[in-house]
């Protein structure tokens, strides 16, 4: 533990972007004690060791914990290796096919080295729950089992959703979140943090532990970020996430073209700045200054976080030397051509384009560098465009397109 | 096996008395294919290993399983352990503690022994489950508990009540039909008997058995035996049962109290005359026979199984003996007569039950012999009735009643 820290502080972090804590004064005690003690609070995430491939929408939890971490508390990475050993018992899912040992311990360790990205590595515990699963054995698991009841499990909203509309539930899955409970005891942990979707699983631990006489933990949940569209969530299958593996360039440019709305949620659960610097840069804005410049710092330092602070100078220098001579629309017309997979003349490409009136005007303009693709003046007048790409083509200051070659 | 014995007699024998039998066409295949290959069927019957004091109405099935056992078939005691070593893990109820392997073994030897008047203890096989449950594991019982939905499980008459009642339903209860049917997987059940209550859970069985890609076992339910009241199910709380360690007198009044119309279901489900000789039996009492003869055949036959011939022949002499000089009207008026803990002297006691008009004449009938005491003649006038005792009192030959004194 560093410096005695002051629990109304420790308290404005742990519910900065939260959805929910649970119970505000239970975790007062908590941390109130920890600070007399010196002993660090034990703060569990479960992970399920199957998608190791992480993006920003991941790391919202992460970046809890490492908030917390940097406070001086225990950040316990709870890897779920027991359940996925099992797959998916039911043989319904086949994307879910039981899972080795060794496949999960290699899993967790890519996690790790991701999430390391965002946490301090050194103050991270691993667990695994096949540490006190397997001990269970059947009698343990019926014991488990006799603590919470059917039309509990019923609430939960998914089940009461799927019960209601007749869709089947197997009765195992009654018992995931009970595990789930178990594993909080068998960590003796102080706080739980999960997705928002997570809060009765998180909930059930509470349960678990006051029946095994333990203080129950506190429950932090976290929202679901939002994915680039500004829409849905942020997530693999739907093509708005950005990696945290992607190149510098890619994960700047895709930050750079979120809303401004969408800029301030994501400065509150993606950035490190105190909030109140965050309040003090919306501030600015709203008084006049250029939501551009709070959006690039807030890019360089998701950059910087999962590259380095010079691989963010370096994206924020790659970008601006492709819009130099004229700030990028915030939105513009988008189309497709076809080139029947040969590729397309720049010349024509800007007239079917729209930006130019003819083909004569787009080369006259190449001549008087005054067209350009994707920031960059073309100087080559039998230059091609490849099938495949897309690419922003700009005629003179104002006319911008962006065009996919098919 | 015995010599080849027709399929259809082997259905006759599943059939008598059984609620359901499931499915007809399946066990005919099971009877047949054993027939061929000389190999016997194996009958489970599941037992709870608390309770090892047992009446009548626990060897309804058991009789059930005697018959099936006559024609060849292997029976198969299973003694849920497993569970029992559990005892109540939600701790509701204190009746149910956890009982030791040691205390199991004991009770389920006990219920063997007294099982054994009904069943060929040399042709019973007792299993204990926790045989295959233990290794389970709680991997396998997540396994288990994949197989059945939640919607299902709600189905069982009992939890749909308490679910619509919002009784509590513990989680681990829906985990006991599936030990249950395990139970059928692990010994390759062919039939499971079992009381008609228990007819959710034997459907369980065949489920797990078509899982685990075996032939489904047919299930053969038996109906709860009305106690000797003929109206509420035999239970010791009840007051209304006959138990099988009973001394044979007590046996043999006791089955000689039920109404005529309960004797033929018990001569169903108790006795093992062929039923094409009860028919014969209820065809001759329709026709002017006394249903008392039948009454006697009856119940010399359970005192006799539960203790010997000669027990049986003393029994019925006895019984005779006592209400020699007349027989025992079907009903009589009963009453209880207050001594205030001292007991009562006989003419008072015939006086008060209204045998007689008043005590002189309770008197005169003792000098001629002519007042009895359960059938017995009373010789001495100064005899006492002790309080907390019940007596048939009769002056002459028309006038009785039965008596308690307190």
């Amino acid at each position: 533990m560093s410096a005695p820290i002051d629990v109304d502080h420790q308290i404005a972090v742990a519910r900065r972007g939260a959805d929910d804590l649970i119970v505000e004064a239970e975790l007062r005690d908590k941390l109130a004690r920890s600070a007399k003690s010196g002993k660090p609070l034990r703060i569990k995430l479960g992970l399920d060791p199957t998608a190791p491939d992480i993006h920003l929408g991941h790391t919202v939890v992460l970046n809890k914990m490492r908030q917390l971490q940097d406070l001086g508390h225990q950040v316990i990475f709870l890897i779920g290796d027991f359940t996925s050993m099992i797959g998916d018992p039911s043989g319904r899912n086949a994307t879910r096919p039981p899972l080795t040992r060794e496949a999960i311990r290699a899993n967790a360790l890519t996690y790790h080295a991701q999430a390391s990205k965002v946490l301090d590595p050194e103050r991270t515990e691993i667990r695994y729950n096949s540490e006190w699963c397997e001990p269970l054995g059947a009698a343990g698991m019926i014991r488990l089992a006799s603590q919470y009841t059917v039309a509990r499990m019923l609430e939960r909203d998914d089940f009461s959703k799927r019960y209601a509309g007749h869709q089947p539930i197997a009765v195992h899955e009654f018992l995931y979140p009970l595990m789930q409970g178990y594993d909080s005891v068998a960590l003796r942990a102080d706080i739980e943090l999960g997705g928002t979707d997570q809060k009765f699983n998180l909930l059930v631990g509470r349960e678990l532990q006051k029946s095994a006489g333990q203080e129950p933990q506190c429950v932090i949940t976290m929202p679901l970020l939002v994915g680039l569209d500004g829409v849905e969530k942020m997530s693999k299958s739907k093509g708005n996430y950005v990696g945290i593996t992607e190149a510098p360039g890619e994960m700047f440019g895709k930050l750079m073209s979120i809303s401004d709305e969408l800029m301030w949620r994501y400065f509150e659960l993606l950035s490190f700045r105190p909030m109140a610097e965050i309040a003090k840069l919306r501030r600015d804005c709203a008084a006049g200054a250029n939501p551009r410049d709070a959006k690039v710092a807030l890019a360089q330092e998701v950059v910087a976080r999962f590259h380095s602070p010079a691989d963010a100078e370096q994206a924020l220098a790659t970008f601006e030397a492709r819009f130099r001579g004229g700030a990028m629309p915030e939105s513009m017309p988008e189309l497709t051509i076809e080139s029947a997979g040969a590729g397309i003349a720049i010349a024509n490409l800007a007239k079917q384009a729209g930006v130019v009136a003819s083909t004569s005007e787009a080369l006259r303009l190449i001549d008087g560098r005054g067209l350009k693709l994707d920031g960059e003046v073309v100087a080559d007048k039998h230059a091609t465009v490849a099938a495949g790409s897309t690419v922003v083509v700009q005629a003179g200051k104002r006319r911008f397109a962006r065009v996919s070659v098919r």
